[in-house]
């Protein structure tokens, strides 16, 4: 049995979901490992993780309407030292979570389909945002 | 230490809670492993996976009313090919998560007294899921 | 490789967010692990885990005024026999989740700088909560 970690790091330009599948696939496997668990962290309160529909575009920017109008701008936050876009920014994150972790199964993630792994950028303005991931298994 | 995977199916009947604490359970038990992580993994982007009261149903009828009041049908969304189910089903997978991860503590799930294990379909017509088990320990 | 187990109690004093990031880190610290991965799982459906920022106090009062919108106790539910919090604290756990995974980096959790543990106290009477803990590693 083995472990390995590493920092993944995304430029964001604004709000809106990335996906990053290709680039944990490929870290995942140049670790060589069979079988195993795939967990990704994210490191920040206003970007977040989350699987979702890989096909159709406009699964994605229903979802980003949805949560606009779940965790609106123009509510009257206490916090809003950086602008309107902070405080919905860490409600949008905590709907959506920032964490997976995902099960390695014959060599591949074992996503569906139809599922992508997309880092959801929450701010207006571009961020640097860093995944962490650990690795385990043989 | 060990480690092993499968892949356990449901078929589901239409939106609801199916609780699948006890097939994962006997999977779990039947790797003999005393100590240990149990990671389940929903394949899909309109189902989802939940730790919920196993107790009083009224929790999960009030549960459903809720989210088809927070992610409701009579909606636009851009996305309605597979019908008016089609979208809500995504937005609430995505706010009950997809993902889940038990510790295993002397032989046994460190489930809580009323916790159980739900699948959560969101959508209308009958589907076959697929969730990915990931168990690793000794 | 090695692991380890544990449960750590909580005495919670009404709705709010505890922070746990000290005493999840110093049971962890004492593992003596310099890579692996911990794992936070809450026994119970009333009460929740979350990452969340823990430098300004504003983002957690905003958040638990939010909750409050989107899970009030002013509707009317099924479930109800234990007050009119009750079915509001499943709904608002159910929302920000019960189980966390945090990689373990060069002796340390890969937490953000802004980001802390807290457990998220959903009903209005003080409770013992406890939170299962994994850690695998070396």
């Amino acid at each position: 049995m083995r472990q390995a970690t590493h920092i993944l790091g995304f430029d964001t330009h604004g709000q809106g979901l990335i996906e990053i599948t290709r680039a944990v696939s490929r870290w995942t496997a140049g670790q060589h490992i069979e079988q195993g668990l795939l967990t990704l962290f994210c490191r920040h309160t206003s970007a977040s993780l989350l699987i979702q529909e890989n096909a159709a575009p406009e699964v994605r920017s229903d979802l980003e309407a949805w949560l606009a109008r779940l965790a609106p701008e123009s509510d009257a936050y206490a916090h809003d030292d950086e602008g309107p876009d902070d405080m919905p920014a860490h409600l949008r994150a905590t709907l959506t979570g920032i964490q997976l972790s995902i099960p390695l199964i014959a060599g591949k993630l074992a996503l569906g389909t139809w599922q992508g792994i997309y880092l959801f950028e929450h701010r207006r303005r571009p961020h640097r945002r860093e995944i962490a991931l650990h690795l385990i298994g043989d």
